[in-house]
């Protein structure tokens, strides 16, 4: 292709990004009789030098994406996965230095816990172990993310979760709110207070390979300060509930500079038992579903950049 | 109406029931500044002497949809919620007895679990507790269920789980099969045998209301028996393990009598990484989503009549 | 295996069946420069002679679901995808008729229809063409359904669809229900009326294949009369409407004898504007997602036996 | 508060908003016995002067989400809803203009399509009409989209669709791609192409309320020529066919300045069917859920500005 070949267009092409999606690979891991499992669900988004295929189709830069598949099952031959986010380091580095034409690489990746099976007491005396080895139960409650973005300098990695759901049964209030000519909500002093957290985090470390951090223990120390600091909080806000879990993260884990956080407030609201001569107090609640209020906000350590991006993705 | 407003019809009225599908029903119980949580799903339907509101609209005999939600809430406070098996108890009772056109209810009710949120260290030096009391993450892992079907002299309780995803990563096979001319299917010596349990177990109490099964600790056994048994069959095929499955509930719980598994074979094929020069020990799957086998069958206690439907339904 | 392996067994094993779901086939038929498409979800069901594989995980008389996936496929050009209906009878004669153990094959099929691209007038006039003939829209209204099952030597042909959402915006009205202590409802003279249509029809053909229905033309026409019924009825209940689109059915099509429906009671609210001074004549209403009421009926030719189960599956 | 009580923060607030999420406003307008509907899906995220709230609690500058909620559903009634943009647009000044802490109003709106039902022969001939004037079934195609942002000053109008399956069962090649040592794909030749447009296009329109676009008009013109590009277009990648899809729009629609596609590949395989002596002649395909291939890009009106960002949410 020569230059002439791309007239002057009226019409031209913006950010662009292609790749395999979803990607559903586990892992087993043999240390004897006893295993290891990582599941994982891996996107691929590639970018660079792609007009062309835009233009006039041609897929000369193109690396398919069902390459791209195959690389994610090779690499879990090849490396392991130690976590997701070394995981995804080794892919996004590979797909930048290999390809000429690939600029950045960006890998998503959901990841499902799972937890060991308890032996009957027949097994566990038989096997002298009181679990089953090679026998799992999916956790069922967070799925956990990271994003790694790699552009051949630098790394920006964004872990997170989605699909934690927790509630605070009192210690929440909700009052001394504007009030217009559409206000009609009474101020309450004792209510539920709950949420779906889906949260992202972006982590400081750029460059240096040598000196990573320790990501499946960030993950976990991350998630408890979350958990406690929704916990811990007396709430006259879900926004004042947000600030401090952010905060408690960036205070608690120096190698994360930037949370943010979408919040559906999950309403609960008392029912009026009172034409069933009932009195209600604060025991009975309906759980609704729409609408909701919906709370999104970045807390960010003082002098850092806000980088992760106003609306967070659900993969 | 009398009788002759209803004349010879050629289209008649087959099996019908009508009721409030789903209200969500949270119950905090404060015993001090401990609470607890009951966080319930329950779905009314009623039948009995409802022909008229189908032929002519008359609702003379209709308790309306949204009483039965009323109803729901109401008993939440009134009889409170020991467990989701004792309210659909109380609820059918009361439509049957109260309501002479409604000649049986069924309720069925999904119930989803919590656990306590761990305080942090300086929280639980101040209040001397390790969890906060009125903290809650919703555990996220199975959803229970329950179905109590009254008729006005007798009872029929089915319990049951779904979404328990479970993998056994070895002491799986599969080979021996019927080989006609469409098969292809490579025999299987040690493979991933994963699946999403569906489960449905028939108590066989009817009707002595002073001598119930104790329905909080049957659940936390069936569920018990049912991992273990999982666990621990060495499976020549998922038939099997199903039927070691049922038959570990009905051998270790004599209050039931009936148990039906629906089964989808979560397949986890191994990646052939033989293109890349890799050899794939068992070790890199890929986790498919459709097809699916599918497995479904009842187990029973020998002599016991076989009442649960072929087909599980979702709610 | 002889039949002494098998020791008297307190636990006995009950109805059972087996085989691959969910199997997504599309069938291009190119017809010159115009093609047609059928878009099939194929799901089958085997039972028969299967104890053994439950027992002892024998599969010698166990069909791979693998097996039963690659059938699928294979018929799809082997005998062409005529209609869901036609297609299930293919696959089910042919389950019972090739494998001894296997006594009973249900075969259940989703299908989405799609409608044609309209060429753009440049396109239409160098063509000729008002569509481009090998470009489809999917039409995403209902899904469309059957279910098929054969014993050896009678069929019985369930067809249906879901999905189906209608309103009347008036014509609704829903008064004249008991009151009980826990009845706070208003009544009613002008109510929005919707639904999410979930209906099955089963077919009195059974044996002659030389004369069987024309499943697509009777598919147009239950779905016709089931809308007119509904748009028509002035409803003084959702059981009143249901039962004037069954009894149309019937009475408009005699090749089928029973049809049942589960209808959600999809509630529109009108919401109380009046704290901001506003008047809401029947004009702005809230679309609320749960609790619903739903009813649930049988509609059958006098005569005629009852077969769909209560409980409509999703699939 | 004063200026003491916020002392130097470590962790600082970074972009936030709130407001009611997915309320379900439904809307009848009658004209005579001719109903007209219209059915949205409506969220409210407004942003300003929110710092207090998340640092303190204190909720002084917080018009709560309960209002915003009411104040769509006040909206329906006052304003009417002739078209989702035009019903944002409304809203968002309202936020913006009404309350002085608030400098950003970010409306988005889902809009559900309706037709009406054809009526019977019988009712036609009665009210000499083809339809039921009151009576709709939901289209259940696309799902419309609209985002609105308003800071005080000026208006961002973006819209667009989901959920629009197509496919096109020839005229799609693919081939003369990177090969690096994980490639394997095959080229092809003769392939189905098929995705589910995910589209968003932002107007030009910033300012001028006497000469706004027509929302309606602007909407069905822009679904057409997507159709039909995707259609028309001999494809060599799906990154050609976008750029089509997105050029034609800006081409054809004056209006319009910017389209980001995001694009799935719904990957249909064609079936090996040699193993049973048949031969697939671009016949019979299986349709495939996970992973697929995803496109996604920008197309720009040259000399303009790209502001969609790069992750299309769902809502």
């Amino acid at each position: 292709m020569t230059v002439n070949s791309r007239p002057a267009r009226p019409v031209i092409l913006g950010q662009n990004q292609y790749g395999k999606a979803e990607n559903r690979v586990v892992k087993i891991t043999r240390d004897g009789a006893t295993h290891h499992i990582k599941d994982l669900n891996v996107s691929v988004a590639l970018s660079g030098d792609m007009d062309e295929v835009h233009y006039s189709g041609s897929n000369a830069n193109v690396l398919p994406t069902d390459t791209t598949k195959n690389t994610v099952y090779a690499f879990a031959k090849e490396h392991g996965i130690e976590s997701a986010e070394q995981f995804g380091i080794h892919l996004a580095r590979h797909f930048v230095t290999s390809q000429e034409p690939i600029h950045r690489a960006r890998i998503r990746i959901e990841e499902y816990a799972w937890e060991r099976i308890e032996a009957s007491d027949a097994n566990a005396q038989f096997t002298g172990a009181d679990e089953v080895k090679h026998s799992f139960v999916r956790k069922g409650q967070e799925v956990r993310l990271t994003q790694i973005t790699y552009d051949g300098s630098s790394w920006e990695v964004v872990s997170g979760l989605k699909d934690l759901v927790v509630m605070n049964s009192t210690n929440s209030e909700f009052w001394g709110y504007v009030k217009d000519k559409y206000t009609t909500l009474k101020e309450a002093y004792d209510r539920i207070l709950a949420t779906e957290v889906s949260g992202r985090w972006r982590f400081n470390w750029t460059d240096d390979e040598q000196r990573m951090p320790d990501w499946e223990k960030s993950y976990e120390q991350v998630k408890k300060h979350m958990l406690q600091a929704f916990a811990e909080t007396y709430s006259l806000s879900l926004q004042q509930t947000l600030y401090q879990m952010g905060s408690r993260i960036i205070n608690n884990r120096s190698e994360i500079d930037e949370v943010r956080f979408s919040l559906p407030n999950k309403h609960h609201f008392l029912v009026d038992l009172e034409p069933f001569g009932l009195k209600n107090d604060n025991e009975v609640y309906y759980a609704a579903d729409r609408p909701y209020g919906l709370i999104e906000a970045t807390v960010l350590r003082d002098g850092c950049e806000a980088r992760i991006p106003e609306d967070l993705t659900n993969l």
